[in-house]
């Protein structure tokens, strides 16, 4: 067992013993003799790691029949243009949720399409940032879609509800939270998800859409753009990312093994509560820049009272076992990621360390 | 050491001296404590990586400095679309050469953008396939750019020339070629090439690009599909498909220690003349369509003069040890693809077979 814990946002720690059975399958997977990345994905072997993937993932989100379960290659930046190439109508009108910089990213890249309007946006009280509740919204009842964030890794925050937005197909970029809490899929249009925190490895997206959402897209769409070709391909129009696809396989069953997402749900809560808790018990010397209703369960951003002692935290961190701290580029400070990979053994290291530091420092 | 070979077309062989490092690396990446799938994109060891395997293709194919190298995610078919909403100007004119199911896959994606005018197609001498001389072509010498194959893997047709297109930049998909032997990139404006036959594994694709050809694409072209953002971003504007990028650089590091691409253009010259001489001197058994001159090195597409043999062929050969001789699905048949990995030893031990196979049953 590994004693070192990775709080890197992603790509991210991934459970030991799927690595391990990577490993041990690397040169002869399944008897086959083959790696799986040499496996043609049209034969029988790769076929059946596909359904049998996306069969896992139903019962682990309990994905209703009228949603299509699509595996793409590239990262969740793929469905920043994707979702309104698809989507957007005649009317080509959308209403985006700006809680951060990956909502950023994908309001910028729609404008690039159509006309989008911010339904909302990240609020501050006390210096502390939340997301407003939805009476505060304003949501255009003819909108082609409505696209949120849920969680977003570099400040921290997280919704703890589903926004209702009626009849308008609500779109959620999952990335940095698929499979960490039970959703109701059929709250959702699209659920959009890169893999590489949550999934497996980088350079796999998924993509649940509701199966009446899928129609051709606007005329200059890439054809690998449109949902419509690799929905009716079954992921398979080209060569897709096979060995990306083995690894979110391996992650699938490992979560079933462990007790599916419920199980990890309730894990990831007690992981957040003593981080969180920890922090606001020792305000004289950590801050967390987030209001307790709209905390990120999986992102915690946090920052030294003493920012100057950064550097050396970070350090003295690594020589604990603990990696990956530092605060995303554009945020400074620090960040603790703990996707469902990290063990709960990892957030007690990373709270005696915090302890630790603080004594000594001051 | 392996006594199994996979003749598939690729996802393909990988050399086994790779897999076994992946292997060994798998729960500890140069003394990281990790998986390389792991680690950031962004932090030192995964740039190291980013950098040296950039450095090792330049070496390997002695990339002038004037060409940028994009690694991306996707496989070639992005390059389909990317190629035209990239290289178009207002003429939005385009030559392209017709050499098979490739070609016409991105002569197809290329008509949605524009004007492509077919500047050439196989053609046949005695029901063989062959890649007309360039005299025979009608190229405009107006035209954005040239587009071809230089090895259709279906066909089993190859170019054993590059055609002259005087100031039009030439484009060449080299998914199936790539690093099979020495080119000069001063020849092409771009070179691009999907991972999963010469390089590594599926869902990633290399692009080559001639600096000046880099500039602002068409304007509803998704962002993530525009060189200039990509180059502009080294790779980085979003989180590339890092483990797929490993593979390359442990597979560029392999081709290095063998001896480069002089020495795999040795090997693959010999491995092919073997299996060509061996089915011309049995043309009472086994059939290649193609005409010497324009015969893949890298795909021998073959079929047995008594095609209800085929099944029985197939089944003997996997219990002999050669796996996936079937030709593509769109082409029946049989087709071995020796790429770089695959040794003289698989070559010779097929040739073994179909000796063997033609007794028995002739």
């Amino acid at each position: 067992m590994r004693k070192i814990y990775n709080f890197g946002a992603g790509p991210a720690m991934l459970p030991e013993e799927v690595l391990r059975q990577a490993q041990e399958e690397m040169l002869d997977w399944k008897k086959t003799g083959w790696s799986v990345m040499e496996i043609g994905h049209r034969g029988p072997e790769f076929s059946e790691l596909a359904a049998r993937s996306e069969a896992d993932l139903r019962e682990l989100m309990n994905i209703p029949n009228n949603y299509k379960v699509i595996f793409l290659a590239g990262g969740a930046s793929t469905q920043f243009a994707m979702v309104p190439l698809n989507l957007f109508t005649d009317k080509k009108k959308a209403d985006y949720v700006d809680t951060g910089i990956w909502s950023k990213k994908a309001i910028e890249e729609a404008k690039r399409y159509g006309q989008v309007h911010i339904a909302a946006q990240t609020a501050h009280q006390d210096h502390l940032a939340y997301i407003p509740h939805q009476d505060t919204w304003t949501l255009n009842v003819d909108a082609d879609y409505v696209h949120y964030t849920p969680n977003e890794t570099i400040g921290g925050i997280e919704f703890h509800w589903v926004p209702d937005t009626g009849d308008v197909p609500l779109v959620a970029d999952m990335t940095s939270m698929i499979l960490s809490r039970p959703i109701a899929v059929n709250q959702f249009g699209i659920i959009y998800a890169g893999a590489q925190k949550n999934i497996g490895q980088a350079g796999l997206t998924i993509v649940i859409i509701r199966e009446d959402l899928i129609k051709d897209p606007l005329p200059y769409t890439p054809t690998l753009y449109s949902y419509k070709i690799q929905a009716d391909n079954q992921s398979f129009y080209n060569t897709p990312p096979t060995y990306a696809w083995y690894i979110a396989s391996l992650v699938f069953a490992w979560m079933k093994r462990q007790g599916g997402v419920a199980e990890f749900a309730k894990r990831n809560k007690r992981k957040a509560d003593k981080l969180y808790g920890y922090i606001d018990q020792h305000k004289d010397f950590y801050i967390n820049p987030v209001l307790p209703e709209s905390r990120s369960q999986m992102n915690v951003a946090f920052s030294l009272l003493d920012d100057t002692l950064t550097d050396t935290f970070l350090r003295e961190a690594k020589k604990a076992g603990l990696y990956f701290l530092k605060g995303h580029r554009l945020a400074g400070g620090l960040r603790a990621s703990m996707y469902n990979a990290m063990p709960e053994a990892g957030v007690d290291a990373l709270l005696n360390f915090m302890e630790e530091f603080a004594k000594q420092h001051r």
